[in-house]
């Protein structure tokens, strides 16, 4: 088989670039778990500065942003009020009810975006017999959704009803920067109303390794210690942390791209026959498209693609989900859409 | 405001009998937990008869009962496949969660009954991303879907799925006894594919306290571990057993007559203008009907029906569930249900 | 073999009088979870007033009374500081770590009894790195310590410590009445300085099942949402807390008798040779006996004791303890001594 | 205050080296967590190799490494025994009973190193009351005994005595090769009875991040979805990978220069008066020395020091901590030596 050339599986598949491996070889670093690591500190302080917030630890992954958000905020019984499609659900091995003891009570959103009403419900009436409803998490964006954009105004009827019911709120902001991008809203407007928050180097931004968590100052000292229990306080993580300042001075802009090929590829293959894609959902990198109507199954297309050099994952019986990111070109997603087209 | 004298609120209102009384002052007792309380061991012996397993244990509610049995079935991070209206997920504080680390993945049944297909649609694919599907839970009958009975060939399709898929099954039973009356199936064919089952002394059968867990002698052998743990091994339990072994030789045909009753309520209250009730969902002893249609609020006329004498317990804005029981008389249906008819 | 008439296993062993299964027989009772059983509400009551605290709940057990205490005061990752040989470290199956996620710090004490200096030294210092130091339970008599009392100075020093480092304060009071009646202080003065503080009603009292945990109203109506989440919630549990009533008022002066049976039975069997009782520990109503220099182990000689009708539990290979109750008269000791002196 | 020039603070202050930094800055990468980065794919079989396994998996830290296998060992309820200075029980935040609901019971070895009998007695009998005895840990090297070695004969009768029991076995081999290195056996021998076995990468060996642990196929496949669980899951991870293959390479042999150091500089104290240091405990690079008798506090010691461009922290009010490694020279033991011998 010949070797993948065109990797559109997901936008973690970055590979760090020449630059961003000399700034990381570069990086001063010192003990990071005893605050000595001047990298990794500096990171922080630009990432509490972009979202808004007093404080910020840097974590070895976005699952453990997610997990220790939920571990400071909740108590065993509570109950976390999220979309169906949500990656706290769905995506990490049941942690938070494993890590926390923390049920989640699914919402049914329109493609990974719930509203105010439907947290109204969701909320438990006060009863010592239910789970105690105690918070609210927003996926931006919304990556089982499509690579959906949080409207600002969803987000902050959402965070009324939360507010009002004295629920905590969390942004699970994995992909942060491509809302940001495509909304022309800067991040702390996103992030205002939120208790945490936290955004992922490793996928658009095109980082080898990590997230960033931000809160109020006591959230990140209760979240230092779950770090420390977790096993995700490290050493010399300047290493790792200079890839990041690196990428949010010269990624950031570029994923305007990544969205640019994402719509040009959900065009082009919209007018194949026998696949199907709502163009009106692609606003971001991400692209899902159903493949029923050619008669061969999202496996069969994913591994036919393979045999030309292109990697585009199966979800599903009938979907596959393509994502662009800074690897990927223009005339990447031009052969991958051609092979598309020859295959079905 | 006048005492209540038709207590519809649920059958866990019901009070002892007399002669129940009498059975529980005279039982022979010892030390339960050191296996040496006669009453209570009869007990587990007629119930591991009845349910068709080899061991069982006297636990002091339900609730325990189904989260023991999650405890030995679970380990952290690993899912339960349920309904969205199940017990476990709505009325046990969040405890899968809080005491084995097992999430839930709820299912949109039919008033609580869901089907095979339905499971195998919730089972997760082979990743390690995802929990792993562990448990499937049956409600018998399904209390929030409204007493329904599971139909035996429903059971035992979602168990060969779950085989299939190297599952465990449980059934909480709560009211087991209300589906072999109600179906005339018994018990031991209802029970038959489970791992795991309980039935409710509280309820329909009229016990001050406890519920009874049974499965294999491995499971039970666990289970008693998870006993101590949670603290439900007790004493000279043989008090609350003698109640048990006195309820299941006089009160489980009678709850025929509960049935009666419940489908004598429904049937009348359906005529009252305003009022809204799916006759066809009244199997066994309980019945939720619809007021919006009258302009009152469920808890506006839960309030008024206490000045009847009569309690009915609002479920919602718009819904109320009357339950029947042993305390509960035809007349008593009667004169509850013309109170309603003034009401609306 | 010959029917155990003497039994000094345990004072668990204790089986209801016919006054007390009387009192439960007539015991006026109602739906205990929702607050409607009278005589529950009652035993409430009493034990919030005897124990000098603002509320108190009823639970199917002193293992769930203890569990439910750290349940409420610990978060997953704080440590109990207690001594080695604790009823929560020992004897409640790894509940602390299963249930609340707490470690457990164990003091080296002098039979059960610690001391301010030794709390100090097991708290942890400040550091992201330790458990965080969170709990100091007291257990009232010292059960494995040989029913040790705890003076009340070193309660109170103990107590000032664990203020001093804003650590919550838990009173084990499953024998509390055996120190209340051997040191003549009310049980209110011991209680005074703790946070919560249960009391076991089967064990010296001689109820068939229950203990009462008593706090302030916010901590008991967090011990509520545990107390549902464990399944300790029942439904017309009066029955059960009429015989804690009864026993509150008929079986606590009653204690000194069982004192001085443990009393003559300790100084008796010291005479005996080859069996060794450290008499100036047997304050209540436990005997420790060790009997390494009779050249039997424990195991045999309670096998020995068993055919003469006596049964006293091994606790190791070379000690023995009986334990004095409501069942065991002057005469009884008489002759389980005389037993012993008979085998070794 | 002078900068520190000489920082014994803790063999995990070791930067990485410029040889080693261009290895990572080389390094061929991919997405680890689907099995496609080769650097960490080859520093795992070569791990597996060095230890005897069948299969290992990189993780970002020691305590994660810890964390994992006593996941995968223990269940809620279970108990490890281990030494009372063992990290995991006074190093990882609380974690055993956070993460896994696992007790830990400790024994009182010497100097971090437990014999088989005191395994034995550390045993739980078959009750269904005690915690349930799962797991026995070994340090190797002990940090807090003063980085002791376990014997090889040690080691093997302690296994003995789980295996007889059927507890599994885990060695925290954090400074194994330090143990490797003092006493010429090869870490395949000493790893030889465990069930799982991890060493740090970013300790003695240099490298900035990262632990590895091994164990059997089944067993790493079930620390992976432990993995995932926790958020060591990473991305592009073969950058940190490829330290610890440099280090593998270059990094090993050289620890017996830190331990002639340690050697050095806990001979060339033991003469200061006031100081006290158990010399015959000093095996391999860690030396703990007593300041009792200076009349100074441990930590007031530590600050002097401080101005002599030193860093030696103190662990409690009498002792400190030095700890030599690759950033620390011959000529550097000397200066800190007579730094001391000035202070005191
Ligand atoms: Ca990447
Ligand atoms: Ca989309
Ligand atoms: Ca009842
Ligand atoms: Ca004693
Ligand atoms: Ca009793
Ligand atoms: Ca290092």
């Amino acid at each position: 088989m010949s070797p993948i050339r065109i990797n559109l599986y997901s936008d973690t598949q970055t590979l760090p670039t020449p630059a961003m491996r000399k700034a990381m070889a570069e990086a001063p670093v010192g003990d990071e778990q005893r605050g000595e690591d001047p990298t990794v500190n500096r990171l922080c302080e630009v990432v509490a500065e972009l979202t808004g917030k007093e404080a910020a630890v840097f974590l070895p992954s976005g699952t453990m942003c997610n997990e220790i958000a939920i571990c400071v905020h909740c108590r065993p019984g509570d109950e976390i009020i999220t979309d169906r499609t949500a990656h706290i659900l769905n995506l990490e091995g049941g942690a938070p009810a494993a890590l926390s003891g923390a049920s989640i009570w699914p919402l049914e959103g329109s493609h990974g975006v719930f509203t105010a009403e439907q947290v109204q419900q969701g909320i438990r009436p006060e009863s010592r017999h239910t789970p105690r409803s105690r918070l609210v998490c927003v996926e931006q964006t919304a990556n089982l959704g499509g690579g959906t954009v949080w409207p600002l105004e969803t987000i902050q009827s959402v965070a009324e009803v939360a507010r009002t019911h004295q629920l905590a709120l969390h942004m699970d902001g994995a992909r942060l920067f491509n809302a940001v991008i495509a909304a022309g809203i800067e991040a702390k407007k996103y992030t205002a109303p939120f208790d945490s928050v936290w955004f992922d180097l490793s996928k658009g931004l095109g980082c080898p390794v990590g997230g960033v968590l931000a809160g109020s100052a006591a959230f990140i000292e209760e979240a230092w210690w779950w770090k420390q229990r977790l096993g995700g306080a490290m050493r010399q993580a300047g290493i790792l942390a200079a890839a990041g300042l690196y990428a949010l001075e010269h990624h950031i802009e570029r994923l305007a791209e990544d969205h640019r090929n994402a719509r040009r590829f959900a065009e082009y293959i919209a007018e194949i026959p026998g696949i199907s894609v709502a163009l009106e959902t692609v606003e971001t990198n991400i692209v899902f498209f159903d493949v029923t109507a050619t008669g061969l199954s999202a496996v069969e297309i994913s591994d036919k693609l393979k045999s030309y050099g292109v990697l585009i994952g199966a979800t599903d019986k009938a979907r596959l989900r393509a994502v662009t990111h800074l690897d990927i070109s223009q005339t990447d997603i031009e052969t991958a859409a051609k092979a598309l087209r020859e295959i079905c």
